[in-house]
């Protein structure tokens, strides 16, 4: 019986790097979480124990930091990129790289009706991704965001779904509908505007979840990605991941009351979860593969 | 040997109440995490399981939401007023009652420019808070806030502390200062126009963190409470927690790199606490102590 | 209008101490989490910035480190009396220290049905604690645990609790009783066995939630403290914090089904908390004070 | 341009199931995490928002909730197939259906140094897990255990790692070597002793992970999966996901004292991430590919 080493890659994980700017007194922020993952002949680690191919990791999370310093960390993307070919291009038994990195957002603080120059508040839990995948010479960039947590307190309805022995959900023509956004988008370059992208993107999905009428929260997730789709040429698929942060109507009924849909319970679980993928039909699913391809974590 | 109960209350935490309030087209959202507890002649339940004078937790959580629709929920301390007099006002057991409330803001998402009437983003993590004391016919507030996430990245030093033994932080004349604000003042009155008090205070701290030159975590810690004070008659004192998310600059001198107030790494743990009062000194001591009685949790 | 500093304390917070003591070839674990609190005369830091009196958080966190390799840590309330001690007794200007420890347990792998000499796995997720406060040459210790998560699937009823307009709770006199135990005890004496101490402590808190018919949470805690003290001289009071972690039963009638006991829903929140002392009446309160205080935290 | 639907699936997430049978006096307990997602024909309800084919993710709670009454709920892997099997059975559109199970587990508490009948404590923080993939008439399982959290404090090293300009890391013989161990196995059969299975190869993890000299965490991870392999005919591969959880040596030369390996940071952020896949050479990759198959979440 044979047994061997499969599918595999190692890395730094959430290296916390912040970086100041200075514009005369005017401070620029960046607040970042970088991880990045090596892949290739690694077998000899894996086999004996032999580190001749490893690239600590603690080499990694240092990289991170020299290269924040070396030139400006810029938008999140090239600098994924650039620290990607870094690590396939100076080490000859590596020929894969994955980087992930999430932006934190902050806010500068108003004093007097103006912005501070260095003073700054956390922005919303929201965060900007991208994971940028390198293999030999070729490169994928896929950008989101995450943990944009939107609602609407009307204009969703959910009706018409079959009947079984084990169903008592009522159907409703107004409820409210509310979700965390994490949204992924493949481009189909890896040279672009991307923070000039990213803006768009994110004021596509928020209108698209705000006008969009619901009769399901698929259907929402469908109107989010093909909107991005229709305005967007740069981006080649769409994956959004919806939970349904279910608001239940509270039965006031027992109290003599009715409840116009106006006091609801805000559930943690169990929740709804909507997964989907909005593509182009003329792209070439063999470009997106290693874009996507993770090591399986359900 | 006798023993008996001591100090006690009980309740219901986290009830997430949500509700819709519509005007015309236009709705308006609110979003608190409510926590009852009740105090008074508790001892039949404890020495004996008869639950004659035990309000059940969950017939707490009905009121909360009986409540929300009976009248409007308004301010969260004229909301938690309300529902700790009429625990304490329908129940001749019950003398005391302590309530806690979270807000959680929501921002109209924009649609071309305007604010949609009914879609809503979830705004930063920073909570508004309400912790409001009943006891017999007497009633405190103290409100706050929480989770208000802040960075200065220049305008902070901190030297000459004492170096024994076990000392080898290095002196600065120039680092970050972040912290998350936890914020907490007694009003001196239960009547008054929260939200407006509530929107000053959040602006002074936040304008003195960003304004105050620091020498200290504690002398911006005393400054942002001594603002309030100074500005807002209605506040007796100000509690004040504030964690040092310590920024660590990057040692960039093994890549050849020098360092200058760019590179940093955010840490976890540990981390600094720094937790103070301000207070006015015509203000008897004895008034506040209900206000802020719990049971410890360090 | 004067402004004054009151209560305040600072520190660092969560320590993370692992130490590994041999003898011979077996390894012996420790894993804590310490958190240092000073307090004395700290006026000139808030007031100027003059740090002539601020022990540095990380000197704290050296002492640490370096407390746990000039002695065995040992029993962690006799570290965390050391520390403080040290404080207090090395710089003038600081009265007061608060010694917070959680100690984080882990088992033995078996090999081959022996524990291993150097390997270990995490035990469950409950925490040994202590709370030690100095304050000039006196001291006092207040140990526990925290998130000893206890279930009892039947030997629970709750009953005859009175029934206003909004209570719609069903009487029941078989449902499961779950909750996680936070336990709080304060010892008479600053030296004792501490280990033989908290064994026994722990075994009676676990054997009376086993075997007490409980008509109430309430009932269940009182019972818990009381045998506490009842069988350990070395305690004066005890403190439980026992959120009421709710297993609803699934109402089955829908599909034809009845629900015997048998299938539960585990909500998350809201939840009941129920908090209670439990206390000789022969100790002077005025004893305690300083063991529980604390800055209020709601 | 076209634009399409592409891979999706939606159900309930995180169904919090606790179930209690009856053997006489002695009662046992199940708890688990449910999590259902369906595949199949859902266009109609992304396209136009019409749910004739959508089983309301409300309706797959309620038979999670159903199953568990009508038959005992038996091993994870047997639940989960009757579930997915049930899903894709009963409804034409579906044909694809994926169910997450996480088992929580608990201990009998000790009365008198025998276990309770009725009372239980909370294990460790590991949960055993399964995965289970039905595609129309085919189905796999691969089953696991997550957040096992393992520690040598000796026998592990690191050296012979390449060092490049940005490499500062110092070769060691002699370190704490830590992770919190995510396994994952597929089975080759979907009618197994899962019960027994799974407890063989937990096992073979532990007593790996303890006995196997360490030359870097990727060996280790290699040899963990090889074992199972080699003494397991019913799997077919096992990934490994393992975070090297850092133990820091401190430095306590500043304070004149050596550290012989005895104190140690530990840290949270970053760490380091080893991911492998070890597998039989005589397995048809192709077998497995929809075991593994989920939307990416990197």
């Amino acid at each position: 019986m044979a047994i061997s080493l499969g599918p595999n890659q190692y890395g730094k994980a959430e290296v916390r790097l912040v970086t100041v700017e200075r514009e005369g007194p005017v401070h620029h922020l960046k607040d970042l979480t970088v991880s990045t993952s090596l892949r290739g002949r690694l077998e000899r680690t894996h086999l004996t124990g032999d580190n001749t191919d490893v690239v600590a990791t603690d080499t990694q999370k240092n990289t991170v930091y020299a290269f924040a310093k070396e030139k400006r960390v810029g938008e999140i993307e090239d600098f994924a990129l650039r620290l990607g070919r870094h690590f396939v291009g100076s080490f000859e038994q590596i020929n894969g790289a994955r980087v992930l990195i999430s932006e934190h957002g902050w806010d500068r603080i108003d004093v007097g009706g103006r912005p501070h120059d260095h003073a700054f508040s956390r922005a919303t839990g929201e965060q900007r991704t991208t994971a940028v995948t390198i293999q030999n010479d070729r490169a994928w960039v896929v950008s989101g965001l995450t943990d944009l947590v939107v609602l609407k307190s009307t204009g969703s309805e959910f009706h018409g779904f079959p009947r079984d022995r084990y169903t008592t959900l009522a159907e409703t023509d107004d409820r409210i509908l509310a979700t965390a956004v994490t949204a992924r988008w493949r481009y189909r370059s890896t040279e672009l505007d991307w923070s000039g992208s990213f803006t768009e993107i994110r004021r596509i999905l928020l209108e698209t979840f705000a006008t969009k009428h619901s009769l399901s929260l698929q259907q929402t997730l469908y109107a989010m990605g093909e909107a991005v789709l229709e305005a967007r040429d740069e981006v080649a698929e769409v994956r959004l991941s919806l939970p349904n942060k279910h608001h239940f109507l509270v039965d006031l009924g027992p109290f003599g009351l009715t409840n116009d849909n106006e006091v609801f319970y805000a559930a943690d679980r169990p929740y709804g979860l909507i997964e989907g993928t909005v593509l182009r039909d003329d792209e070439d699913p063999k470009d997106a593969e290693l874009a996507w391809y993770t090591l399986p974590a359900f």
